[in-house]
C-alpha cells in the first residue's frame, strides 16, 4: 500500500535537491569551520554562503542570522536572551495563549525566575486581539512574542500590526515563523520584527538545525556557553551539512513559494469543500481565510480524534490530532481550548497539513476514507448501539 | 595533490557505514518521533534503538541517555542542570584549568550568576592533581567536572580516582568524554561518573548531535524549554538521522577500539620518535604515556605555530595549533599556559591528531615536511638573518 503523508506541519521529507547540497559536507568537505587549514576554509566558506542564502530569503543581512539546533532553541534564545540581557530592568513579556510550547514553556520558566508574562487571548477564529496586545503593554514590558502562523490551526497572526504596537512602545518583537516559511511570504522588514525563528525540517530540510534572525543592534545573552561560535550566541562546532541543508531548503521555499502555496491552497480548499459536502456535524478550526494554505484542522462531533487518526493510518494516510509535539500526551489541545471549541467537538479534531508533493487524487482519496471512517466511529459511539 | 588530514580532534569525516545508516532517515523514514502514525512509529523505533546502542557502548542503560545537539550542549546541561536544580543549596563546583571552553565558559557564567568555582591546576604534564581536587571540596560543593581526555594535549585524567573523591564527599561527577570515546575505553561504571558528555562528529559521526549520560536517579533542570522531548531535558523535534548516525558511530568506535587505538598509537609513537630524531629544540606537550593514542602535541622553539600550520597546509597536510575551537583567536592556549610551557616554545605548538585512516607513509611524509619547514621558519626568524 502506498502511504499518503499529510502531516507536513509535524515534519517533512528532505528534498532531493537539499540532500544533494548536503551530501559532500558529510564525507568530503567535512572540516571544522574554525580550523585554519584548507578543510576548515571549505567549511567556513559553506557557512558564510549558507548564512547569506538564509538572510537573503527573509530580507535580512548575513550578520543578522544565527544558526541554532532548531526552532525550539531559536525561540529560547530569543526569549531568554532578551530577558537575561534586561535583567533588573524591564521584565515583562507579552505573548499569546496559542503559542508553541517552545514559547509557552520558556515563558513559564521565565515566570518561575521572577519575570512577568501576559498571555493575550485569541478570538474564536484563533486570531490575537490587537486591542488586548495594546492594553497588555506596561512600563516594564520589554518583549512581545507572537507566532506568525499557528502550528495546529494554521491561523496567520497580524504580526505587522503588532509590530506597530511594539515600535510605538519601544518593545522588541519576536515571531516564531517555523510554520509560515514556505507557505506565505516571510520578510523581516515587511513584518517589522526584531527576531524571527526558523526551523529546517518543516520545509523539506534536515532535522536538528534552525536559525534565529536578530536585527542588527540587538544584543542577546546566550543560553549555552562554549567556544564562541555564532558570535558567542550559540557555541558548538557548526553543523555544516545541516546548515547547508537549511540554506538550500529556505532558499527553495522562497523560490517555490508562489507555486507551492497556490498548489497547496487549491488542494486545501477542495478538501474543505469535500468534507463539508459529505460529512455532517463538522467544524473547520481557525480562520476561514487568514490561514496557512496547507492547513485544514477539522473537528468531528462525537468522534475520538485519536481513533480517527489510527484508522486513517491503517488506511495508509498520515495526519495528526492537535500537534505532533503533544500527541503523546492526553491533554486537550491548548489551542482548541483557547478558541472555545465546544466539548462535543474538542476530542474529535484532526489536522491535515499538506505538502508540495500531495495531489488532488490523494485529497479525494482522503475525503472518501474520512467520510467512511467518521461514519463508522459515530456508529460505534452512538448511544443507540448495543 | 592528495591532502592528508591529521586534525581528527577538531572533527572527522563521516564513516561510510554511518552515512549508510543515516540516509534512509532523511528521505524515506523521515517521520516525527512524536507522531502517532506509521511514519512517526518508524522514527520512534529508530530513536529507541539508537538510544540502546549508545547506552550499550558506554555501559549505561537506555533511559540514562539524553540526545543533545553536541558536546557543548551536553556539558552545559550537565553543569547548568545540576546547579539550577541545587539553587539555594550547594553551589560550589570543582573543575580543572584545562577544561574545554564548553565547561570553562559555563563555569564563568555560573560564577556571574552567584555560584562558586574552584579551578584545580594541572602538573607540567597536564595531569590534574588529586590532592588539589580533594582539598578543593567544601561543605557547599555539589559537582566535580573534569574532562576524561584533553582536546589539545591528549592527557588522560585520573577520572576513576576522582570518582572516589566524589563518592566519599557525596558529590556529582561529570566528565567530558568528547575526545576519549573511540580512543580509550569509556565505561560509565568503570569510570564511576554520574554524567558524561559525548560528541558525534569527533568519532566519524555527523555534526550537530551528541549525547549526555545521566545516571539513574539524578534529576537535572533543562536549559531550554519546549515540547517535553528527551524526558523534558532537551525539547525540540528529535534529529533522527543525526541520532541514528551518532549511535552507529559510537557503536563502531566501541567495536573498533582495540584495532583503531593500536593502529593510531603505533603511528603516534613513530611520529614522536621521528620528530625527536630529526628536529632539535622540540617539546612533546602532555604526558608521555598517559595520553590519547592519536594525539601528539609538539612545541618547536623559535617557531610561529600558525606559520608552521600554514606551510603544512600548503604542503597538503592539515594539523592545528592549539585547538580548532580557539584557532581564530590570537590568545595563547590556556592549556599550554597551564602546564607552564616556556615562552620560547609556547607560540610554536602544533597538534597532530591522527585518525583510523591515516597511514605510516603519511606519518613519514609529515615528519619530512615538518623537518624541512621548521628549519625554514627558524632560518627566517633567526636573529642572525638580514
Amino acid at each position: 500500500m502506498k502511504r499518503i503523508y499529510m502531516d507536513h506541519s509535524a515534519t517533512t521529507a528532505v528534498d532531493p535537491l537539499v540532500m544533494d547540497a548536503m551530501l559532500p559536507y558529510f564525507t568530503e568537505r567535512f572540516g571544522n569551520a574554525s580550523s585554519l587549514h584548507s578543510f576548515g576554509q571549505e567549511a567556513a566558506e559553506a557557512l558564510s554562503d549558507s548564512r547569506s542564502m538564509v538572510a537573503e530569503s527573509i530580507g535580512a543581512r548575513e550578520e543578522e542570522i544565527i544558526f541554532t539546533s532548531g526552532g525550539t532553541e531559536s525561540d529560547n534564545i530569543a526569549l531568554q536572551g532578551v530577558l537575561s540581557r534586561e535583567a533588573g530592568k524591564r521584565q515583562h513579556i507579552i505573548t499569546s495563549v496559542i503559542e508553541h510550547p517552545a514559547v509557552l514553556n520558556t515563558c513559564s520558566f521565565l515566570e518561575s525566575a521572577g519575570h512577568e508574562v501576559t498571555y493575550v487571548p485569541v478570538n474564536s477564529e484563533g486570531i490575537v486581539d490587537l486591542g488586548e496586545v495594546e492594553r497588555a503593554v506596561r512600563d516594564n514590558t520589554v518583549l512581545i512574542s507572537i507566532m506568525h502562523a499557528n502550528n495546529e490551526i494554521g491561523t496567520i497572526q497580524p504580526v505587522k500590526e503588532i509590530a506597530g504596537i511594539a515600535k510605538e512602545n519601544d518593545l522588541y518583537l519576536h515571531t516564531d515563523a517555523v510554520q509560515s516559511v514556505g507557505k506565505i511570504p516571510v520578510d523581516v522588514n515587511g513584518l517589522g520584527v526584531d527576531m524571527l525563528s526558523i526551523s529546517s525540517h518543516k520545509i523539506h530540510g534536515p532535522k536538528g538545525i534552525g536559525a534565529l534572525y536578530v536585527r542588527e543592534g540587538i544584543t542577546l545573552d546566550p543560553v549555552i556557553f562554549g567556544g564562541g561560535h555564532e558570535r558567542g550566541l550559540r557555541p558548538g562546532t557548526e553543523n555544516i551539512p545541516g546548515i547547508v541543508g537549511l540554506a538550500k531548503a529556505v532558499s527553495l521555499a522562497r523560490e517555490r513559494l508562489g507555486a507551492d502555496s497556490a498548489h497547496m491552497g487549491k488542494l486545501r480548499d477542495s478538501l474543505i469543500s469535500n468534507v463539508f459536502g459529505t460529512i455532517s456535524d463538522v467544524r473547520l478550526n481557525g480562520h476561514p481565510k487568514q490561514r496557512l494554505p496547507n492547513n485544514a484542522n477539522f473537528s468531528f462531533k462525537h468522534v475520538e480524534g485519536e481513533s480517527l487518526l489510527m484508522m486513517l493510518d491503517m488506511a495508509g494516510i498520515a495526519v495528526s490530532t492537535g500537534s505532533a509535539c503533544s500527541s503523546r500526551s492526553l491533554h486537550s489541545s491548548h489551542v482548541l481550548t483557547s478558541i472555545g471549541l465546544e466539548p462535543d467537538y474538542i476530542h474529535g479534531s484532526v489536522r491535515v497539513s499538506l505538502g508540495r508533493e500531495n495531489t488532488m487524487d490523494e485529497v479525494d482519496h482522503l475525503t472518501g476514507v474520512l467520510q467512511e471512517t467518521v461514519a463508522k466511529l459515530r456508529q460505534i459511539s452512538s448511544p443507540g448501539q448495543c
